[in-house]
């Protein structure tokens, strides 16, 4: 595992001096530690493109932080070229991934710093100055959300508990701490000795290659797990709790996340262990009902007949069915926990609209 | 796939003519269909050994054919100690796979053929002989026993109905039919047009390796998924009723078999599918009262990481959790189907002891 370290940089570093971002390139993980150093906008596009950088919060900061890089290249003192030149940057990588809701609303909320420094009069240098303070707070509050939603959840705890994730909604996905995560790491940090447990996640494997490793990196010694080993890992008592992190949350509870997850939230239910989605405020979809409104990506047959494989290990011959997420219905869902608090499923409505 | 036609030739077969037994080393599936046609003991040994061939009547019909002939093969005419060295090759290929019941049953059945041969005080050839019907008939009882699991099955379904199996409880694991598969081979040749989705079935991924390999042979046009997509596929109404083999039945109908199927018992449950286990009345271990008197045996880690893959996928510091079996709770059992009939599982003590 090379000489990751928890504690030496975050997920996305911003290098103000040399003009960088500073991203773990995930697309190697777990065999390769490899720092890219990136200030091209094509090179960032292709960083985000590639999933070298994933997760919607850290591809948001990513986002933040490049439209800030873009503003600082620019070779203008007119403001209104200026935002010209930013705001093509901005068009440009929101079309990395059409599909990633925190790119657009971290590159829209950049924009709207820079209107905002605009129509204050602010010369060029003073814009700068406001995109990079708007891109610091961006990032800023992404630790601090999970942050939040760590505490929320450890005080639903006791020490010594087995504790199950999926997919990797881990500091890999975000700035610090993850969200899922976040309550692994802070209990960590009080000597808590949680036993932890990662989905491998099939078909693209972010337990086993990213969440298994972040966990290890930090010292917790996670346990690598098939996604068919849920049922008898909980029969066998050893979980207490289900942590997931989500993709979307819709106003009555029901939750998108990675596929597999309603599948856990099914037998954690049969067997009684409590199961919690850890949601950012951001990721609550207020506008849309239930479930039935989200629509889920179907993705490629390779991703499970041939991706990461030696050789083909499905026939030719054999259909694929290929879901990237599924919904989880809230009657399955415990509790969800935002920076807010922990929030019964039914309880959101109340809460956020 | 080559040239593999599932009307070719059984998964195991007896050329008598050149004393070779003809398997498919299902090793290499489904990249290559190769054919061994082995009649040396040690070549015997080593195909059940490294899983060239598999499942627990397929090896059982192997070692019946194996001690057939080691008999063939003998050079005397002296009945004591033709017994003697056909007795000395089944020693020898029982200590293949220590744990395979079935291989013990299938060498133990002929011993007691052998056995009654030299008490009615047969000849050699005449011994020859008993010990050649014998193997035939434990090869033609597991067709009829899969064929009427099949039948049983077959009565409980409507053409055009979505079914799912976990792991291989195909033709590839028995001579003709499979158990779990039986059911969809029979409709297959009705023309019911059944809907057949496939687990992938890690860790070692018989599902997608075997079971898609073998139905698409047959032309049926089976679907991989992912273990975590049942709960999906479930959720759109794609599945109509489950059929799984096993490993062992306990008497209450608790039921050993490939780690996952428990979860897949518990999500059809919670979908309210029909949820069936096929077993040969062979598997039923009436001496066991429930499932906590089943042993899980604990398999490798590697095979979690590193088998199959172009690269290791998790972390060295992570640990593993890799049980071979788990045990589903005969109250999500909807019915064990045996060649005897479709029984609920509280139906088994009293069918059977």
């Amino acid at each position: 595992m090379g000489s990751f370290n928890s504690t030496d940089y975050p997920t996305i570093a911003l290098d103000d001096a040399a003009g960088k971002i500073i991203i773990i390139d995930q697309t190697l993980l777990p065999g390769e530690v490899k720092l890219l150093r990136l200030s091209r906008m094509e090179d960032i596009f292709e960083a985000i493109k590639m999933l070298r950088v994933r997760g919607a919060p850290a591809i948001g900061v990513t986002a933040a932080f490049a439209m800030y890089l873009a503003g600082k290249a620019a070779q203008t003192g007119d403001p209104v070229v200026f935002s010209e030149k930013v705001g093509e940057a901005a068009d440009y990588l929101a079309t990395a991934r059409p599909t990633a809701v925190n790119l657009f609303w971290a590159l829209g909320r950049m924009r709207d710093a820079m209107d905002r420094a605009c129509g204050e009069g602010l010369d060029v240098p003073g814009i700068k100055a406001a995109l990079l303070k708007e891109s610091l707070a961006i990032r800023d509050e992404d630790v601090a959300i999970c942050e939040a939603i760590g505490a929320h959840a450890l005080s639903l705890l006791e020490p010594g508990m087995g504790l199950l994730t999926h997919c990797n909604a881990g500091r890999l996905a975000t700035v610090e701490y993850g969200t899922a995560t976040a309550v692994m790491y802070l209990g960590h940090e009080k000597g808590y000795g949680f036993r932890i447990y990662c989905d491998e996640t099939r078909p693209l494997l972010q337990g086993a290659r990213l969440t298994a490793f972040e966990l290890a990196a930090a010292g917790m010694a996670p346990t690598v797990i098939c996604d068919n080993m849920v049922s008898s890992l909980m029969k066998e008592g050893k979980i207490d709790a289900v942590f997931t992190g989500c993709d979307r949350v819709a106003a009555n509870g029901d939750t998108a996340n990675k596929i597999g997850t309603s599948g856990v939230a099914i037998i954690a239910k049969h067997y009684g262990v409590p199961f919690y989605i850890c949601a950012p405020s951001s990721t609550l979809d207020m506008g849309t009902e239930d479930g039935a409104g989200i629509v889920i990506e179907q993705r490629a047959p390779e991703e499970v007949t041939e991706m990461w494989y030696k050789e083909r290990m499905a026939p030719e011959g054999a259909g694929v069915y290929n879901p990237a997420f599924d919904v989880t219905d809230a009657q399955l869902i415990t509790a969800i926990i935002t920076e807010d608090g922990v929030i019964p499923p039914d309880g959101l409505a109340g809460r956020y609209q």
